[in-house]
């Protein structure tokens, strides 16, 4: 049953304003009642939400409010819009450098936001990193940043999820050839303690059940096709155990991901970007959702970049962005019950 | 249109008498009618076969021949064994060392009967290397055997092949940490090639489109996270265009194999196994086909092992035999045609 305590919101950041992200947060925005989308505001320029509207013919009422805290707490009609101002609207697919700070700003704001109570999560959109690192970002990357803002001392997991599947990969963006090397007993374990407890608190499960790839084909076959499994994964694993984490493996990878071996697993702990993620957009292209775990705050985006070359023309699928709202609401909601 | 002609039977292989190989042999060809499977024969010891059925309560009505050519050329109720004889009835699940050389002959008196004609392929059923090696047999693989068998030089290459996707992996057996450094531009274009023939002699594609894997996350990032795509798999892509080879990429991995990308291509050149085999097993996981490109012959194989640890129990699935058997008649019928 619901909670006595309502939800609050969730913030929205801009993302890069050339891209799709601001055509998938209207498609949503006007979608929310059919599909029962969770309340959100957006942390972002209303003229540039405004012109992207009227560019597609998209519905978008816009009520402009000074902070988070001037949200109205039930839905209504209006998307409320906390004003970020941008240099200047850009052309869709034309990324504009004035424009790195205001997206920037979006995103500490949104995250100050949820900090301070006033949001119940952030859901970020997509970034177009080079574009605010030649402006001055000194973040690897969007998690690396919402770490910091955070002050979040250990490295956060990426997970993506999708409908019957969750995979946390160790190592990420990384060259192929350096993953066995980048590859540590520590680094599994942080990333399964950090996935367990998630799995508890903000997926809501009693005994998360946890599969952990292996790293060769069959999974090295005793040591004769890499000794990766023997040495660093199935120490791991026992570690892991010995502190009440339920791990198994490691599963060869090959046979880890059809219908009937992900339903014996809550999550899977990959070894690499692309071990994680080929089952996972081979299953569901559209629809997977990237949770950042290990952030004091609640924290989804959509599993996919700005798409600027179709940005502006209306093709853009919403599916990932509406599947990272609600799971970011479902999260929060777990937490406030907490 | 049927050809005038009648395809020959295929010949299916004992593989390790103590795998799940008997029992899946006798379930399809107990099937046979319902599943309007092609006709084919064992090369085996009748014994075994006998024992098999007896045990899993299964009907079996065995016509002993002396060689292929003494097989019936139409289905009928018997299945037609050339006999090759074990030393001893193994127990399901233990093989016996003592098995091994007639393990071999089974294998080599079926390559004999497609080379000589008179069998229109061969299906191998699983078996156990360490058992074969231990007893001598140097070859790495089966495969190798094989293209050893048919006095091949090059090097057969390895097909994975479920309902809407075929997959084919240039590195195979090889520990993660070596991939990077086994890859070379000669060896993704001799699979390209290969695959490229079979597509048009044995699946009866005429513009064969293959796409390419990247190695590395998001496909390197242009040289940012590894160079194989600008140093070796590009190249290899331009070199095999200009030969008028239909091939395109190199494309991130985990965005090649969703259900609307599949529909592009005809197969997928992958760098590595696990590229190659998470995506079908992930689809396919019980269906999938072993296809060996590059013989003189046609070889399909269930893509499994001998399963030890259910062999006798008659649990073993017997999906990827029977679409191993439907598929190498289908190819065998297209030789036949061409």
């Amino acid at each position: 049953m619901a909670s006595a305590r309502t939800p609050l919101p969730l913030a929205v950041t801009m993302g890069e304003p050339a891209g799709v992200g601001g055509e998938i947060l209207i498609k949503a925005f006007a979608a929310r009642e059919k599909l029962g989308l969770p309340h959100f505001f957006a942390v972002a320029d209303p003229n540039w939400l405004a012109d992207t509207a009227r560019r597609l013919d998209l519905p978008l009422d816009v009520r402009i409010v000074r902070e988070a805290v001037d949200v109205s707490l039930e839905p209504d009609g209006f998307l409320n819009v906390v004003r970020v101002e941008l240099e200047t609207n850009p052309e869709p697919g034309v990324p504009l450098g004035e424009n790195a700070q205001a997206v920037i700003e979006s995103i500490e704001h949104a995250v100050s936001y949820a900090l301070a109570g006033q949001a119940s999560g952030v859901v970020t959109l997509p970034i177009q990193k080079a574009v605010l690192t030649a402006a001055g970002f000194r973040h690897p990357g969007h998690t690396e940043f919402l770490a910091h803002l955070c002050k979040t001392k250990s490295r956060p997991i990426m997970m993506l999820a999708a409908e019957g599947l969750r995979v946390v990969p160790v190592t990420v963006h990384v060259a192929l050839k350096d993953v066995a090397r980048s590859l540590t007993k520590d680094a599994i374990m942080a990333a399964a303690r950090i996935t367990h407890a998630a799995l508890v608190g903000d997926f809501g499960l009693d005994k998360p059940r946890i599969a952990v790839a292996a790293l060769n084909p069959h999974g090295g076959e005793s040591g004769t096709m890499g000794r990766e499994e023997i040495e660093i994964i199935a120490p791991a694993i026992a570690a892991l155990q010995k502190e009440g984490i339920g791990v198994k493996g490691p599963f060869p990878a090959d046979t880890l991901f059809h219908a009937g071996q992900r339903k014996k697993f809550d999550a899977v702990i990959c070894m690499y970007h692309d071990q994680a993620l080929i089952p996972l957009k081979t299953i569901d292209f559209a629809g997977g959702v990237n949770v950042t775990l290990g952030l004091p705050i609640v924290r989804t985006s959509p599993d996919h970049g700005t798409a600027l070359d179709i940005a502006g023309q209306g093709k853009a699928d919403m599916a990932s962005f509406v599947a990272a709202l609600k799971l970011a609401a479902a999260c929060a909601k777990r937490r406030l019950k907490a």
